[in-house]
């Protein structure tokens, strides 16, 4: 059987996994009046908030579907609309499980801690297999359908810039979500947080704070709806390049269909260890809930293993046999071992984040002894650990690269890149798992749940922050090595095109560090995560500001709030924020669609030859990656770090809730905040979207040569 | 009469001009019996420090000199010695020169605000002039004798190498200098802070904090001696690899010489400028101090562009012959638009920085205005601003670069960032007169002298924190620039000694992008300034913990400190921050020798291909310089800005002191302490000693082929 087709079923399966679970958890009691009632709020907010978004990027995507047509052709339009309709659906879907779960989780809890987790982990698996399983199925048709109904050979030109165009479509989502979440979430969070526990002195998740719902749909958008489309995108651009790197690199071989099926194949098998792995996740005689989501974890990984092999076995044939691209021949069983190379950098990344922001290790501990003598040296300590903690993830990559590379080259690269992602599944049901979980905690606390159910949710969000901080952790690594591998095809399409385009000189001589319009693009391509940031982090302030003015002005007005006899107006902040996050998501986002474009058309004109606006072009692409990775990584794991170790001062150490040291790990959490929600995820997106530009901008380029030499 | 000679006689000008106005400053008076005794104990922590320090730098200088010797000559090791001992001198008279106007300006003070201001900047000058004198005279005399009574070629190996070691001594006292003397400042700083203000409740130098002779001592050492030996590093490095590289693209031609004393003639003339600009520094109608010291500056600045004009036309004659180097032709006149160029930059980056850090504009006011809502936002928004900050001088440079390179390639840029470091004389008497209105401000209140004089001192402090932002904009831009002139002769040494040191494949596949080893060579740099900011935060922090243990200690054995009836033990603070401050700034400092040694070994062996190795740290050093430059402009102005941030709510607003506002913003002025005083700026010399040591590697890697080949 055609191992594209069995790649289809397999992400048909996890599909049916989804829709049987969906039912499974929607079949369980959502508890009483009270709760329903909570949670009807929260669902609404949500609703509000994905019809406006989807509204916004709607409006965006029609005119970049146009642009795509009109400088790409049809099927690239149909490859934009697919990736983009897909991404929509895998966050749309998982987020109506989230918010339908979070209320049967503080149910659930009420009988059982096992209860409450099962259902908490089966609404995040359900988001995680829609991402995997819709991922895997729309390249896989897309990729079936092309070389077999529409008739075009595996390399032609109009696969290649059509799987591209797939991944445009899915970015342009990733980086609305990731960046409308990521302000929405934080802007919420801030505003309920200074308001309603700084000001006006009532706890977390108090039914009287206006902000509170807006806070708990913000869970949702950010880490569920965010992470869903961020990962889709990963998986789709990883999966999609590397098939177009085998169809530069092995051009006419005989190889080239079943290779460029393998890493579907891969992605399907390790779907079914994914669900596999799902059932494992169970409670051990110790009650450790995280054991019981790395027993999942782990699972998936190891069985991944053997699955990988038979992939390829079942995929190339004969595994002694030479592969040989258009730079180096290597023994095709080098690709099973790339990918489990893959499979190495995920589980080291994982332990890695975990060590940097877990309450048991060092780092976390280190921050919340430096709270103790005050706000600034928390601070002070966070960013020290968020600075370090780039090291180690730096040289599990580099460490990656090299071995892969030295066993098969850029494909090598691009195979262990896929293997990562072929994990998704799994790794995104451990992320979607927190906001439900999360939620499930401001539910029971809104509805006046018995203590220990509080204490039950507790525990279960606990676990939550730490699965959260892991998967950014693995988002950025795959993040990194996906963007490598698009900057593989960037150079390989330069290669290919180059006469075409009116490249000028020698490729090597073009991409030499000793060329200024090389490092004019690395300053030009570093600068950008540094301004995205900037951007991110001010839109975060701004909204929360807003968010803060409206909380005061029902107080204010309304003072009946505040002794309980009154409702505050939900739907009014939830709507603020839904508004504030869209406008402030549109800029940032315009940023590395328009940097590769004015970059190549402004040193184009400065050095009067196109070659050196490429050449610039290329280099901006490297300097995106290498600096967004550290920018990404130092957010995200500093963020996770001053969160928990607010966390293990609640626990009882350095004095405990209340405590000046707690005052200032609040602070720390504070600052944590958008840069592990918002600035630093969007980081991700933001890096293959610059990438994926350039690809589309030289095949453009190339079309339009082509045009013209007509 | 030789171009080389006239600048030894204006670098001889420079030294002369501190010779006699440290004799105007010693002159008057030092004030009464009190302000004697404070300002003693300062001198005495000062000069246990400098000894302490110099100690420590002479033990790993012996080992390097003999390393140097080793590997690279007699020769080398003779520049390496006198760029260690001259760097020294300079921060060493600078130092001494520093606290001992602290107390004459203060007194000044008493009489009026221009006599303070006077006195206080004259102090900064001697340091700004010897500085750039003698790094001028380092470099001509050493270029002198090597290539007259040493009878070398000027573009013979010796004198390239020679040259490069006399960087390397510099770059080595830097490094210590600023790791050095910004953990002292900054751990001193915050010890006082955290158990004088916060915990004791007794406001800032007050004589009963042990540990206030300290926090004055660490002013001077942090922003006197660190910043002139970085200073100092840069012009070094930047007029000697100038010159290696006019050798190294200029061989055998006749206008060889000529061109290679150009650069130091510029110094030269620039130092009469300077000299000049000094004189200007005169208080106005309006009062205004900042005005009086930019009145200065810009007389330097826009002198300099005649200066430049003359000394070109004298050094190379008729400014329209044509310039031939190896890889291009281009009028004389060319390197006086570049030079013009690096002028231009200084000025942009001043006024930039400026923006940044003033409490005029929005950035600061942005961060005001976010500590009306507590800690945490008063955090983000300094984050926000410190990502941002880095976008307008990373423009300024990427211009540069550009203009300068198609002016005059890789020479134009050599040149513009020469006449940037030409200025530098000017620019660290600006920096050096911050500790010394600092330091004049705690002897007023330590002597307890009348309310209108501590006003005085106020103003004038004031205005040294802007100072002292804007240098370290100026001192982190030029250190950018001065990187890639050393990465471009890193190239053209590669190309040069190629064969010799058995670089198999042609010099652009190797340097290009799409090499792997390349892009981990990228990541590998980018770390470096993660890595090391880390560790001068963390040090910090470990330093300054130990200053707060010291300082309850003695109030704690001690209780008749708090009533004024016992001095407290001073020295015995002063010691242990000394001895805090050295150990911690080993560790860091031996990363950027390290990692290219490390990484070319590594790499070689993994790859089983020296060329691959010596890719990967060219890559590295790329990748030190584009993250670098970052890292080091977000920390320093995000840190400048803080601090303002927190003098403008002081001014009035927000509350002014004693708010809510207030203590928010002093949260934000601890953090951006290390950040720009510590951390931020020690970047500088790390990146410059990455590259140097790649040189000398390549130089010494050379000598062992050619010692291979007898």
């Amino acid at each position: 059987m055609n191992p594209v087709l069995i790649a289809i079923a397999c992400g048909a399966l996890a599909v049916l996994y989804g829709i049987f679970t969906s039912q499974q958890v929607l079949r369980s009691s959502q508890g009483n009046q009270r709760m329903i009632e909570v949670a009807g709020a929260i669902q609404e907010g949500a609703a509000a908030y994905l019809k406006r978004q989807y509204t916004a990027i709607a409006i965006v995507g029609v005119i970049v579907a146009g642009l795509v047509f009109f400088f790409l052709g049809g099927l690239s339009a149909v490859g934009f609309v697919t990736g983009a309709i897909l991404s929509g659906v895998a966050g749309f879907i998982g987020m109506n499980i989230s918010v339908r779960s979070n209320v049967r989780t503080a149910e659930a809890a009420r009988s059982s801690l096992q209860k409450g987790l099962t259902v908490a982990f089966r609404a995040g698996a359900i988001t995680g297999m829609l991402v995997a399983g819709l991922a895997l199925l729309a390249i896989a048709v897309f990729f079936w359908y092309l070389t077999g109904p529409a008739g075009y050979a595996p390399d032609a030109r109009e696969v290649v810039t059509a799987l591209t165009a797939l991944a445009l479509g899915a970015s342009l989502v990733s980086i609305f979500a990731r960046l409308g979440g990521g302000i929405f979430t934080k802007a919420a969070d801030v505003g309920a947080d200074l308001v309603g526990k700084v000001e006006a002195g009532i706890p977390e998740d108090d039914p009287r704070n206006p902000a509170v719902i807006a806070d708990n749909v913000g869970d949702n958008v950010g880490d569920c709806a965010g992470m869903a489309a961020d990962l889709f995108e990963t998986y789709v651009v990883t999966v999609g390049i590397t098939m177009v790197s085998i169809a530069l690199a092995l051009k006419g071989s005989p190889l080239l269909l079943p290779l460029m099926s393998l890493p579907l194949l891969i992605g399907g098998v390790c779907i079914i260890t994914s669900i596999i792995g799902t059932y494992m996740v169970k409670l051990g005689k110790k009650e450790s809930i995280m054991g019981a989501l790395y027993k999942g974890f782990w699972t998936s990984t190891i069985l991944a293993i053997p699955a990988i092999y038979l992939a390829a076995q079942y995929a190339l044939g004969d595994l002694s046999q030479t592969v040989t691209t258009s730079t180096q021949s290597f023994p095709a069983i080098n690709l099973v071992w790339t990918s489990f190379v893959g499979l190495a950098v995920t589980g080291l990344i994982v332990w890695i984040t975990e060590y940097y922001t877990g309450t048991h290790y060092r780092p976390v501990q280190s921050i919340a002894k430096a709270s103790q003598t005050g706000h600034g040296t928390n601070i002070i300590q966070g960013l020290a650990i968020s600075l370090e903690s780039t090291a180690l993830p730096t040289l599990v990559i580099v460490g990656g690269v090299i071995v892969s590379f030295q066993l098969a080259g850029p494909l090598g690269v691009a195979f262990a890149a896929s293997a990562m992602l072929a994990l998704a599944g799994m790794v995104v049901a451990l992320d979607a798992y927190g906001p439900v979980t999360d939620n499930a905690g401001g539910i029971a606390e809104m509805s006046g749940l018995e203590e220990d159910v509080r204490t039950r949710t507790d525990a279960l969000d606990a676990v939550g922050n730490t699965t959260k901080a892991v998967t950014k952790g693995y988002a950025i690594g795959s993040a990194g090595l996906a963007a490598l591998v698009l900057f593989g095809a960037y150079t390989a399409d330069l290669k290919e095109f180059g006469a075409q385009i009116g490249v000028s000189a020698n490729l090597d001589a073009l991409f030499s560090l000793s060329n200024p319009y090389v490092i004019v693009g690395l300053l030009l391509g570093a600068l950008l995560p540094y301004l995205f940031g900037a951007m991110g982090m001010t839109a975060v302030g701004r909204a929360g500001g807003a968010v803060v003015e409206e909380v005061r002005g029902q107080f204010r007005d309304n003072p009946g709030i505040m002794d309980g006899s009154v409702r505050p107006n939900y739907a009014r902040t939830v709507d603020l924020v839904t508004k504030a996050a869209i406008r402030e998501m549109i800029l940032p986002s315009l940023l590395p669609v328009l940097a590769p474009i004015v970059v190549f058309f402004g040193i184009s004109l400065v050095s009067g030859d196109r070659s050196q606006g490429l050449a610039a072009v290329g280099a901006l692409l490297l300097g995106v990656i290498v600096s967004g990775l550290f920018v990404a990584i130092s957010m995200t794991s500093g963020g996770g770090a001053w969160d928990n170790a607010k966390k293990y001062i609640e626990d009882g150490n350095y004095g405990g809730k209340g405590s000046e040291a707690h005052k200032a790990a609040v602070t720390g959490d504070t600052v944590g905040d958008p840069y592990k929600d918002t600035a630093g995820p969007a980081v991700n997106p933001m890096i293959k979207i610059t990438n994926i530009v350039a690809l589309l901008l030289l095949a453009a380029l190339a079309a339009q040569g082509a045009g013209a030499a007509l």
